[in-house]
């Protein structure tokens, strides 16, 4: 069993992966750091079973103590969180998993624009390998494995959402590289933030959009994708906030090439894997997914409009972060794939 | 004050008109047909005052008798009942305004394949006046005013949002005329269906998409549009069902023409209007118009990725139904203008 | 019309109020004040009609000024709030009306042991009366009328409820003085409180009572019940926070003094009410009266268990706070009737 | 692995059954029955895992040859099915844990008042053990220990919380044999209802009660805690229904003996239950227990008042019935205890 800790544990995701980790045979959580939490019994927190659930949980001033036993070390943590601690960790030999945006951009120019932040660790962004396990063509050409990486970045919520619904439509030819990509999330997908806008009072009985066009997953949905298919990908996307705790939902709409067969494309992407499930479009939704490590993807194309339709359902916290997060643990910790595409 | 009879008193929309008319100056609510509240007071069931609230509601059996004293008849019944119900009540000399899709559409064709019926007064189709007030240019050229008109058709809730939103834009050629919309709507909309997708335990913390494609609003969409910039527009539609119970919002997308103002455009469209809000496109939520007879948009160009993005939230209930309704009994109410656009 | 002004006119409470004024015939709203707001414009925060909507708000530090042309202040605002206040308007001739909880109880030693607070101003609390229009009986008898009075204390959300359902039985003399009261609120109840129980994601999908034995509207209960029935009542109060917005529900217990008829009892309460409805008990829901004026309760008594159980709905911003102040207000604007109860 | 059947599995309580003995590891899923699913793969209905995911779920018309394999066989049906496939299924030497109300009362007077039918197998009642994990005194004397009952009554939802909360404090004679009980439930204690008052424009921001004082789980809370205690016991119980999917919780209140510590009463009653975790009032919630097999109670006494209050909260389809009937169906599957209390 492969060692792991996991800083920002009192987190929503933080919360899972402590979870997942804990069940997962493959790997044994040997740490928990949140300040939040600090001095608690794991066990008192999170539905951890076994061990981990005596684990006491440790204040991220003593990091490096902390994390002494693991292997990996996977981070909950928000990006410029992340972008400190992971350069730290790589320096005393640590393999790093990073759940946050800090690691999954290649041009250190868009975190200004888009994180607002001056990257503090430009050199591991090309070392970072972007792990998106069911569409290893997203990843970048350079990358190693994940299984061989010292430093993986798990996908965001909405890209992992739209790029299972997009990539295969765009590596078949069967859709123009302009899309529009519209993203409903529940609350949680903002973390534990207290602010007026997650107030109950706010959100009850409400739907709003937010960060029109200038949302941070918006160039990482078009990296990712235009490595699918080979040729830059315009994304418009509009996320929007759901009056839900869990879940999240893409629409991705676009100019069909041709006549596709939707389903079919879909179908063959994920043909076998135990995580996506092709089904018709009204039959994705959140409800279908929520709790779960499973994705929904439908589509449909429209001959006579000459467009398509492609729609992902997935937990925010699960496939959107910390299942997926798992997933990337679990290959980062099997011996190495030797022809791993 | 113009005397106006509510057929489907009891539907969600059918109620909050009766409440509606029975508030309005220029109007005088004299009778309220539900077979479901048949023999009932109004007032044990609408909020509404005066009078009106001691009608008696009357069974659909005895639509003649009730309408009498009607000037103007508001069908808030299903398409295949208006259809059935708006010749008989102009045969008798009434005036009719439908809130169902039933005289919404020119062609009869289009009902055999989005609605799934055969139009049985096809021969109203093109009679028939759409009226979206804010918008006239949408409405047909060869009609009538709403002013004059014999028939009404009340648009549907989603083409109001969606038509609010894109309607400027395409008319000030901002915007290709091929769009994609998200739409999004509590379930009200779906009136008051005992069906299992509407039971709790299935909306409760669920969005799921529905009619991918062929949702009916998706033809009034293009009629509406295309008449508003004189050329064809093909709407790509994907519909979703929020867990809530008032309220939609739509998010159109498209590709833009030049660098578009988009606020300026949507402000110029909507300067002196009582209903519609031009705001940021963030400020649009459902709660800012619900229980209202408000609609608020907003929108924002991407000249990078040459698209844009306009967003519309209204209650579906009012603006989408009721509301929109009383905005044209008063217009056919009143002594006809005389050069109305 | 007699001129009002309103303090605190941003939380839930003060809007609903300045939204009422504006359209009450009787009154005039003349300036509305709130930190929060200052240098706003009502209208566009409230949903208030006529001239109130071109109100400018002003900040609390401009009260004396603000309120100048007011005939009666209310005070929207917390009790510690309230109570630094109105002795400062009652001594420049206003006459206060206040929605907190600093001006409910009669012995200043109960401030400190439910509210936590040294009572500042002790002598007004036996001039202050305590008004719940349609139970005039649980007023105080000692106070003048709502009408004469120069302080109004318009009673607590749990305590409207809770007494609506019970005073009636206890006065009849069909209920033992022991009462046990289950309180189930909405979360606008704690006002606009930016704290981590208040997150849509502790919130929703969620109940949990608080504060158990321990409401500071337990005493207000005991003491208006203790003036209904003309003996000291004991009150076993546990309050629950619902994971919805508004409405209240309080479901009351207790001991039944021979075979009474709760429906006749509760009826003959409230014949001619325009507020109060009695109906079955399975018919009090919160739905029934939200964002309305109106209460509903009802009971049943148990003859073989020889228990009793009654039942009140209202909404908590109105009938548990803005719309009984408004009832309030208008008996103050009225002149002096020479006989109120 | 003792081989298990479940009869009603389509319904919630018996979805969650099918996934927990699916999972467990001294049972076996042999049979699942349902006619709504009949002919499906039971994985593509529950997360079950392992081979019971590939069983064939059968029709209730196939039930003798469908249960074949089994020895125990779970009734997660209705109490009039219940009734009619018990006797039946004890003729063929299977043993019976029914999760319906049919056999946990022992009159079958009570029957006709409570449940509106003619008990069709009144012999059953007294052979019938009644079966509350942690409280065994509740269950009948005479009856033998659930580990050698042919027909085990599994508790009802209401009844579990409310019999946790109150058994152990009437047992130790802290609280007068007269208790109220205010309990709250989400919607799928309905079971799976298509009726009007389930839809969610019905339950969305409402709560009401219903069945007031006549609801069926009252006597048989009354039993269990008059068994618990020894004398006999009058409970006045009021059903609320919540806008949540799943969850319950019950708030007792009654008269205190003396001045108990309520606490440490719980504390004894249910020290080393991995089950029943004794918190203070205002920690138990609904989200604390939800979609866990856990209980959560707390309470108060209030000497001044001479009362107490006693809070449970579960989840309604686990603790208050899947994962209770897994604890009894564990119980029933290991070789008997030569001393079970």
């Amino acid at each position: 069993m492969t060692p792991v800790a996991v800083v920002g544990a009192s987190g929503f995701s933080g919360m899972e992966l402590c979870r997942l980790v804990a069940g997962a045979p493959e790997l044994e959580l040997v740490a928990a750091i949140a300040d939040r939490w600090r001095g608690e019994r794991l066990g008192d927190r999170v539905e951890a079973e076994g061990p981990a659930a005596d684990l006491v949980v440790r204040p991220q001033a003593e990091l490096e103590g902390a994390v002494d036993a693991a292997a990996i070390v996977a981070l909950a943590t928000p990006a410029e969180v992340s972008i400190e601690l992971a350069p730290r960790l790589l320096a005393r030999g640590k393999r790093v998993l990073d759940l946050s945006g800090g690691f999954r951009l290649e041009d250190p120019a868009a975190y200004a624009r888009w994180y607002g932040l001056e990257h503090a660790a430009p050199s591991l962004l090309r070392e970072a390998r972007y792990a998106l396990p069911e569409l290893p063509r997203t990843a970048g050409p350079s990358a190693p494995g994940i299984g061989e990486a010292r430093l993986g970045a798990n996908p965001g919520c909405y890209a992992t959402a739209a790029i299972l619904a997009t990539a295969p439509l765009l590596a078949e030819g069967a859709l123009e590289p302009r899309v529009f990509i519209d993203g409903k999330s529940g609350v949680t997908g903002a973390g534990r933030k207290l602010a007026e806008p997650y107030l109950f009072t706010e959100i009850d009985a409400n739907v709003s959009p937010y960060r029109v066009g200038v949302h941070q997953h918006c160039p990482e949905i078009e990296l990712a994708l235009g490595r699918a298919c080979g040729r830059p990908v315009a994304v418009t996307f509009v996320p929007h906030l759901l009056p839900i705790a869990r879940g999240l939902l893409t629409t991705v709409f676009g100019a069909a090439i041709g006549e596709p067969d939707v389903a079919a494309i879909l179908g063959r992407a994920y043909a076998g894997s135990p995580i996506v499930r092709v089904v018709a479009p009204e039959q994705v939704s959140i409800a279908r997914v929520a709790r779960t490590a499973r994705a929904a993807v439908g589509g449909r194309a429209d001959p006579e409009r000459r467009s398509l339709v492609a729609i992902c359902a997935i937990d925010n916290l699960m496939k959107g972060a910390a299942s997926q997060a798992l997933q990337n643990l679990v290959a980062m910790a099997a011996p190495a794939a030797p022809m791993e595409a």
